[in-house]
């Protein structure tokens, strides 16, 4: 074996107090992470004005705090707006959540299918409007003051005080106008309806999928079982077609922008123009290697141009829509992987780049906000880590960027509305919560709140997170080790790998429990060694360290995540020969990929929703990194692991989700039958009501299963 | 615990030499019984006149012995067939089989699509017909020289030398003729096509099952799975309408039997007259408590009379046709419960019953055959023992019966043509095979064959076959508990219980390992005690005994299967802290009641294609059984092991053919299900290419597969 080239730096070792006696229960593990044992924190703040901030109490108070004193006082309480509420018959809030500021003093929210406006200094609501009980994808445009919204497969709108209309009315339920659910919501897609900024057109997806195949889904919970057939486009197969409709409220007239041939392509980014006169859509081939951003008339539906392309030997990704600049509202901010990280690039909107804002082998992970008059640009970055989030202020005139936060973790900042102050939110592995309140020039104004362990009474193992080098004996990857509380160096311990290794994800962060589950420490309780490398392949690390899987998946991964075993055996106290694997969807792939490649490495497995031929999964994600599988049959050949069934020694448990529309079932009933045609014996449990995850108290059971699979057989 | 009221004799105990070595592998214990340890044995025996008998050798030779001498002589060898066949460019044969003597020296044979005569000592083949490749359900008629077959869903029928004629062309798939799936197989229900005897007439069943809901079955195995729906009638809902067609072939003609309303009621023992002018049906009722015995002129199709009619408040169940005589062609032999057990009256075919010509606490199994002139009839029934088979004799005159058969065991009986001999095969647990030539009074003629114990170089557990009282403490019932070899009386041993315990099945019998499977010896020698009890509600023990499962499945067969555990704690040696059960299908449903009935004495269980609640199951047998859900919602409610899931305690593995269209799939997995909501562990695994049962090679991984969840967990 060769010699582990260990990166320098244990960045993190989190040592808990090992006097505590408390012990995590299964329930604690699975429920308890995100209740009992949250941090406290600020709920839902942001800034009221140019000195005060809010946040809501006890999901049931507005409080106000402010940048002079410690005093913070009720504005809002849920009662009094129950008490208006029932006066209009409309159903009572539980609680105070998804607030929709207009100004200071007012905001709008969605209560069942209700929408309405309260002001919290005269105490009244007002703007009410009611929608259909079956309701769905809910915009409001309080410009409009309208809201659009979808029932079933139609788009509907409604002005307040008006009756509905109906924008569209498809009759073959293959037809979806404003769904969320386009291009298989990859690309960033979170919306199908994209109002106007001031209110007067609604543009918005139409998918037609009606030559897409049909995929049998079964609910058993009905008396007698029925097939509720979903539309799946398979890898290589006949895919969805979307065009854009654009609905002008004043003629009540629906445009679509002319996107042209060929049909199969994808629609991303859409972004309105402030002035409302163009559309910009970045359209992507299907085959995710070209893309062009286009400009189309709103009016007419015409393209007007073709601003710039960008095209890649694996793929282009657009995932962000164009920022816009309010001062200059013909310049944009445009989000691009083109040199290798994820950096910001200003636009104007004929296609000249003004200028690239960021630069660096870091990735740009968010835009926050624009100062009022656009001279500094406020973003979320990985620069100081990747696995860390950190605000900077850049000089949108000369680039120079300044850090805003110092402490190591994951930030997220509430920034004043004249941008003098930010309220400075994070935690890390050795901070729960903390919200801090801070000058633009970066003086402390006060500590709001710092939380109290919330596992003080309870013994923790040790949470360690470091780096390895790759199987390229170059790059760095982080790990995560949980070690049993109280471990004895001298002993051995068995080991849990839990993986996903997929795009897309990071497992490993310094925030609060680092990223990890609270089931990990549970098991470490237990006796076990929790250990996960981010390989590559995963999020945040740049194009290259992603698109390493491009037409190969799970090769690289795999042989990364046995560099983490390497570096397991240097613990000396890991045991070697009882290492288990873990992982969920690309992390099931991943995890019975280990199993059958490695079969002298991994004793004990355990894979949720595993895609298991890639020829299984669908298009859009699939055809990204896999490409056809007409295209790449050796890469698909490769990755298929029911020609790996065979190699299959240990003790395998595979779980789905019976009515899953994402991994579809088939994945795993075709593994089952190809262990069985080889002679393997394999375990294998469902969850007959769940989707691709198991959820709510189920996941509880589902955690038990996984427990005892490992304590039986590891 | 009460005192067990053991029965005086423990009926047969073989004790196997246990000086032998070899051990059964997994393979042997689930293919071996009847391949490589099958007994040598006569294969298809029968009398070629009054003095020769034959039978086929390595499934390639005809050999003909005599009742006079040990000679033998090779009469027909497959080869020859082969040769002539070459010559007409019909498939070879692989196997000699299936042969139907037309006289003494001709068979026809069907071979693939193929149907022809051979004639062995011309060694010529005659009367070719060529079917469709897809013909199923083929059924010739000699004196016709024709055969009725189906395609698809649809009737034809071709005479030698002509074209084939399509008597139906239902073009809706869910009308179907001529098949033998008409009330899902009940009623003894073995064919869909009735020739009538001098081949002027075709009468079948035509199924409209186009009203019955469609059940989706998912094929995993397509690129992309798909649905294939199969039409299954849920017991309470909408069932199959059934009607008899009768095609003239002379006039080409169509003569539906007027079998009237209400159109959902079971048309079982369809039976011809010998003069071709009638046709018999047993009318059954849905609720399957009123019979009524029909006979229906065949040419117009109007019912002519009712001969009698049998009623029960439990149920009755007719599953045999009527028995006509041949030089009484107006009388026929009809098998009834009526009187408690199964057994024969002679009617005649104006109702009046001449007289019962069985009678007894016993029942006929069936009838063998009548002498020439029909002065002797010859059955089996279990006179003797419930768990033997003998054949007897019967003066028709005085009813007089002798019994034919004296060694103990299941008995086949060939009679000679002239019936003054008959050769008697037989197995016991104590005699692997035997076939023995008798005259017809009783005189040894000559020991055919007597085979060696195929095991004989193998250390077996021992059988022991006896009976205890069932929770009545007055009804013996059959048990059989086979002990690992070489046990010690003062040690502990695990216990498997194997349990079926629905009706018309009989899991202790007195034949060659009796009755158990092999892998309950396999398991023996891995020393688990096996352990099987028929309780009441199993076969062959008359109406009273088996009706008691009557809307109450699973309840007083449970009791039984307790009184079988009282009986193991007296043994001493069985470790009755580690108590496993497993069954399939009815014994699936048992399994699973017993774990969760009686979570605090079964600590292991399997269940296979289980039965979790009958309001899952089909209205033909569901509803003999059960009632419907909406008549009989205690006995639903009480057998419903969704209700009993909460109980389970112990390790219970559960599983199921993916495409079951018999106990289909939603009951196993809302038994998942409810078991997820009830936060009760659970162990399944799946065959994904499996109907109600796994066969083939995949049988030898479900065997693995069970004796590993007995290894790991008990």
């Amino acid at each position: 074996m060769r010699r582990i080239f260990l990166s320098l730096c244990l960045l993190i070792t989190t040592l808990w107090l090992s006097a505590q006696t408390k012990e995590l229960t299964i329930e604690d593990a699975v429920i308890g992470q995100y209740r009992k044992f949250l941090p406290e924190n600020l709920s839902q703040p942001s800034w009221r004005n140019a000195t005060n901030f809010i946040y809501t109490e006890d999901w049931e108070k507005i409080v106000e705090a402010n940048i002079k004193n410690d005093k913070t006082n009720v504005i809002c309480e849920m009662k009094d707006i129950n008490t208006e509420l029932a006066k209009l018959s409309i159903p009572q809030l539980s609680y105070l959540y998804g607030l929709n500021w207009i100004d200071e003093n007012s905001f709008y929210l969605q209560n069942e299918n209700y929408i309405f406006t309260y002001n919290i200094v005269e105490k009244k609501i007002s703007n009410v409007v009611t929608l259909p009980e079956n309701a769905a994808q809910v915009f409001y445009n309080t410009d409009a003051k309208a809201v659009a919204y979808t029932v079933e497969n139609n788009l509907h709108y409604i002005k307040i005080d008006s009756k509905s209309i109906a924008i569209t009315s498809e009759t073959n339920s293959g037809i979806v106008c404003g769904s969320d659910y386009v291009h298989r919501q990859e690309f960033g897609i979170d919306r199908g309806i994209f109002w106007s900024p001031n209110g007067n057109f609604i543009a918005y997806y139409r998918k037609d999928e009606t030559m897409v195949a049909e995929y049998p889904i079964t609910d058993y919970t009905t008396p007698m079982a029925e097939n509720k057939p979903i539309r799946y486009p398979m890898a290589g197969e006949k895919s969805e077609e979307v065009t854009l409709g654009v609905y002008d409220i004043a003629n009540k007239k629906t445009t679509f922008l002319k996107t042209g041939e060929p049909r199969e392509q994808y629609l991303t980014c859409i972004t309105w123009s402030p002035d409302e006169k163009y559309i910009f859509i970045a359209v992507l081939n299907r085959e995710q290697n070209h893309l062009k951003l286009n400009k189309y008339d709103a009016k007419t539906g015409e393209l007007l141009k073709t601003l710039f392309e960008e095209k890649n030997d694996r793929y282009v990704e657009p995932e962000k829509r164009l920022h816009f600049l309010k001062n200059t509202p013909n310049q944009f901010l445009w989000y691009s992987e083109r040199d290798g990280y994820k950096h910001l690039y200003l636009y104007d909107t004929e296609g000249v780049l003004i200028k690239q804002v960021t630069k660096g082998e870091w990735i740009v992970k968010d835009i926050i906000t624009f100062d009022i008059d656009e001279k500094n640009l406020f973003i979320y970055a990985t620069k100081d880590s990747p696995i860390e989030q950190h605000a900077h202020k850049i000089n949108m005139k000369n680039l120079e960027m300044t850090k805003l936060t110092s402490d190591k973790g994951m930030h997220e900042v509430y920034i004043s509305t004249d941008a003098k102050y930010f309220l400075d939110t994070y935690s890390s592995t050795e901070v729960p919560y903390s919200a801090t309140l801070f000058s633009m020039d970066n003086k402390l104004i006060r500590n709001i709140l710092t939380a109290e362990n919330p596992y003080k009474n309870y013994t923790l193992g040790n949470l360690t997170i470091g780096t390895i080098k790759a199987a390229d004996d170059k790059t760095d990857l982080y790990y995560r080790l949980i070690t049993p509380p109280n471990y004895d160096k001298t002993k051995k311990y068995p080991v849990i790998v839990y993986v996903y290794g997929g795009p897309h994800a990071q497992l490993i962060e310094n925030s609060w429990l680092g990223g990890a589950s609270l089931w990990d420490f549970y098991m470490a309780q237990k006796g076990y060694i929790l250990f996960t490398v981010d390989n590559r392949g995963s999020d945040n690390r740049g194009f290259e360290f992603e698109s390493i899987i491009h037409r190969n998946c799970g090769q690289n991964e795999m042989k990364d995540q046995i560099k983490g075993i390497e570096f397991l055996k240097t613990l000396g106290y890991a045991d070697m020969d009882r290492i288990g694997v873990y992982g969920w969807s690309y992390g099931g792939f991943m995890s019975t990929s280990l199993m059958t490649n490695y079969p002298e490495i991994f004793k004990v497995g355990v894979a949720g929703g595993p895609v298991i031929d890639w020829k299984y999964y669908e298009v859009m994600y699939g055809e990204r990194y896999m490409d056809t599988p007409q295209e790449n049959q050796e890469g698909y050949k490769k990755a298929s692991l029911l020609n790996q069934a065979k190699n299959l020694k240990g003790r395998h448990l595979i779980i789905h989700g019976v009515i899953d529309p994402v991994v579809v079932w088939q994945n795993s009933i075709m593994f089952v039958e190809k262990c069985i045609e080889e002679k393997v014996l394999l375990d294998y449990f469902i969850y007959p009501t769940s989707e691709h995850n198991v959820q709510g108290y189920d996941r509880i059971h589902l955690k038990r299963k996984i427990t005892q699979h490992f304590d039986d057989n590891l």
